[in-house]
């Protein structure tokens, strides 16, 4: 095994090399017009967690955005399994990317002249909150001095590397000292952050928002926990000011699962502890990274 | 001189090279959250073409989303003067970049953990318009199927690649025979195009967009002629029907200039041919290119 693979590796064309060698043109339509999808998908103890529903989204997002990575479902999941193993991580971030490519027609505009290309990456597992913090529940901000892009202007469905937006939360955040953001969008409901969905609890009940968001797996995770646990569950507008009075607040995702939130900007929930519903939710997540059904093993033998 | 340079070639962390050798890493910043900005200044005849607006703008591009290119001005400047001498082309489409980069702190999602870096390319001159197409004026689509990015959520001073409602607009362009497209806002007024302004002639009188929309620079050198020439000009709200009953409709770009638009759906201006006034600036545009005062010379000598 290559040294480097345990720091991160990437899966470009078939061959696999360590991250810090992996790169892109500075003239792909991925770089100049951030025309390209992705997807993430966590490895736990390791196997891949829902391996089927990350690919799935995957080609939904490309079928949407006219991308063609050249590959199978199964071809795609043989190249991360292939490069997962190689660098032997057992818990980690698998990134699939597909980008428009490079334009082969001299002097086009015209993004039907790009040969799109597929590649993977992997690196150790990143948290969306870092652990010690997120174990007493963190403190996000929302932003003030930006809305999150409208579902009319960019699909939020069609997971994608346009974050101006999230950026610019993600400064002020830092800025009031705060771990991360949530946005709103142009009526002031809430929306999502980066690289996370929003619920909270109220009265025993789970409420996230319905549209302007990511479909996220994670967020489908606890929808599907929630229905075997019997709580009610809400899908739909969330206001901000119904997020403020909230009982429990938390966020799901890919980097970390579910993560209590025990403060919002100058609101403070559950007296800053992690609530007891979020803290079910959260036992109840790592249970599921554990069934049979919800893992795609992966084999490290050399 | 390197024989590949005249295709196009690359200026990273001080060295020049082919561009098909020039990238940058998959996990960096300005990839994965498209946390990048630019800007493209013109070569013609072996000069840049006001050179000054174009890295004035890309400096504000960088203090608004705390970037910091790790250069001067002057030595940016340098930089692409050594770069197009080495290409030995005397008319060209110069980017200048600088990217968030890689977060160095492993784990980190902070921004402020990231390297920023500058680079540079320069390919042979691009035409947002092929100019046979141009010549003739253009026909033009409004997309329908998506909206301009809302300056509320990415601010549309800041040159970037954002580009996901661009993409939209341009695929539902091609599929309706188009050339290029141009986006409405929320409220159905008129904003931009992929890499260009818009200009309608109505009795005589110019009206371009105020908001929403780069404030291109040869959106404001047709302005400055404009001014020169003693015509009257409105920077305003431009209602879709206002472009749709207009006697002349142009682009302004970097990538072409002062371009004609004869038809904008089913809409014919000027009986199909370019209008006069449009001509008349088209000419100046040109004219203008040629004055000491814009040009920044190249020296080619090796």
């Amino acid at each position: 095994m290559h040294p480097d693979l345990s720091t991160g590796a990437a899966w470009m064309a078939g061959e696999i090399m360590p991250i810090s060698q992996a790169s892109i043109p500075v003239n792909d339509w991925g770089l100049i017009h951030s025309d390209i999808t992705y997807d993430v998908v966590p490895v736990w103890d390791g196997a891949f967690f829902r391996l089927e529903h990350y690919l799935e989204r995957f080609f939904q997002s490309m079928e949407i955005w006219n991308l063609d990575p050249g590959l199978s479902a199964d071809e795609i999941k043989l190249a991360l399994q292939a490069l997962v193993s190689a660098t032997g991580l057992r818990k980690a971030y698998v990134a699939m990317v597909t980008s428009r490519g490079v334009n082969v027609v001299p002097g086009s505009r015209d993004p039907r002249d790009c040969r799109n290309h597929f590649f993977a990456w992997c690196v150790p597992y990143i948290h969306v909150i870092r652990p010690e913090i997120a174990e007493a529940g963190a403190y996000v901000h929302v932003a003030k001095s930006v809305r999150r892009i409208s579902p009319g202007s960019i699909d939020p469905r069609v997971k994608n590397y346009q974050w101006g937006d999230f950026t610019r939360g993600l400064f002020e955040a830092k800025g009031a000292g705060a771990e991360t953001t949530i946005l709103l969008d142009g009526d002031g409901n809430v929306t999502e952050g980066p690289g996370f969905n929003v619920f909270v609890v109220k009265n025993n009940r789970l409420v996230t928002p319905d549209k302007g968001v990511l479909e996220g797996i994670s967020r489908q995770t606890v929808l599907d926990i929630a229905n075997e646990l019997g709580l009610d569950v809400e899908v739909r507008t969330l206001p901000l000011e119904e997020l403020q009075q909230s009982d429990e607040v938390f966020i799901t995702t890919s980097g970390g699962g579910v993560t209590p939130i025990t403060r919002i900007d100058d609101y403070i929930f559950s007296n800053g502890a992690p609530g007891e519903i979020t803290s079910t939710l959260q036992k109840t997540y790592f249970e599921w990274a554990e069934r049979p059904e919800n893992r795609t093993e992966i084999d490290y033998a050399p």
